[in-house]
């Protein structure tokens, strides 16, 4: 048993799908969260500079004594090399693994989709793991810029013109149904969901890389013995490098809890 | 005369409709840029965050021994107060004085439009200073977040859909043509100018804040006589805080001038 807290980190607020799901499947382990708001977006931007934001992030994490860190970004996870993570020195998992072995575990026609920010997409991080764990699989990736910003301005509705229009573009490569999973490799991309299930085949599968880390992130806590006990009162902590109000006020976009929010602490770290 | 280059700043590329301008208006003229392409964009943060980005920004042209600088952003510009940019102690421009300046000198109907990014229309920076200068004039601020993100993924063509669409619903309140100027607040909105005009009433004149801070430097560098004398071999250096390939890439969305590019120092800076 271990009740110290865990560290999960983002660009910004995509990462409070991890949070979600965490605080759905193991309630009573306590959540510290960064996100990287005063330097959002990390998609765009180059490996350089996503890799020395993770580090900073990191060092904040450990700072705060936590047991294990979770990057619940997709640019993050799919632009650290092992050699990085080694040097982190603490339980580390990113959402690129356990999306891959959720979508390895569901396809049938072993063709699998992967939609990322451009970031994500040009690092080959998914493809490459997908085929080191199923090698005649076929992987098709697309970067889909436009999303992270249509989800942080709200066209999020399933019938929503705009994202409809720029969403059928980027899924042209799926719409036959051949491939029949795909990971929404980047964890703001779930807020999509309804306007992607709308347009693609019903048969095909979404993966959703926060829920899986969450799950993946507990299973490993088990093998090593550092769940927590039972704790009725946790207290989550949230830091944001921008304004901790405007964090606030979008959070529940990703989070649908208005409890949790109320009942967490919210402060300002400058990084 | 002063053979000093002077120095151009902005969260990433936008502010190179500024140094377009120079080029135009007064080609002996040396420029030093800095695109914060690491920290891009300023215009969803908060004011804190913009002030100390800004601060950054200026202390490294004031490094390279500029005679002026020019905040090519309109979310720097709208953010700043007088204190602090008393404290740059050199010649200082922003792109909001000479967009209102022209706006007035324009209007007839006395009803000023302003658009911008989030940051700028919460600052109210535009309407403040129309109203100091035009007692009786009317304005309309409108937040515009997703021009920067159509822009930065090419969705600028006249006829573009989504464009139209996101670009119909900021405007509608212009619909009408009852203001006759609208200040394209930030310096990514002119290159929707196709876009905006196919939507709006042929009699609204646009601003483009790019052009006008270029012409008030020129004017501001003759009344203090920092001129600079001519010279045909004028090379100027861009820095950019995140990868310089990718920037030197995306240029000429706002440069449309090759021979520049290929004529100019292009510098990684790690700020």
């Amino acid at each position: 048993m271990d009740n110290r807290a865990i560290g999960i980190f983002d660009s910004g607020l995509g990462g409070l799908t991890v949070v979600k799901e965490m605080t759905h499947i193991l309630k009573e382990q306590k959540i510290i969260y960064f996100g990287d708001t005063a330097r959002v977006p990390y998609g765009t931007k180059s490996k350089d500079t996503v890799v020395n934001y993770a580090k900073q992030d990191v060092a904040f994490l450990k700072d705060k004594s936590v047991k294990m860190i979770i990057a619940a970004c997709g640019t993050v996870s799919s632009n650290l090399d092992l050699k990085t993570i080694e040097e982190f020195s603490i339980p580390f998992i990113g959402v690129v693994l356990p999306a891959v072995e959720a979508a390895i575990s569901l396809t049938k026609t072993k063709k699998i989709g992967v939609l990322g920010t451009p970031s994500t997409i040009k690092s080959n991080k998914y493809e490459k793991e997908i085929l080191k764990n199923l090698k005649d699989a076929k992987v098709k990736s697309v970067a889909c810029p436009m999303f992270v910003p249509l989800v942080e301005n709200g066209y999020i509705k399933k019938d929503d013109q705009v994202s409809n229009i720029i969403a059928k573009e980027y899924l042209k490569p799926f719409i036959k149904g051949e491939y029949d999973v795909i990971i929404l490799g980047c964890t703001h991309f779930p807020i999509l969901s309804d306007v992607i299930k709308n347009i693609l085949p019903s048969n095909i599968r979404l993966i959703n890389p926060g829920k899986e880390a969450a799950k993946y992130a507990k299973e490993m806590m088990k093998k090593q013995g550092i769940l927590p006990s039972e704790n009725p009162h946790v207290t989550h902590e949230f830091y944001s490098s921008d304004d901790v109000n405007n964090f606030i006020n979008n959070a529940n976009l990703f989070l649908k809890n208005d409890d949790l929010i109320s009942s967490s602490i919210f402060k300002h770290y400058k990084i």
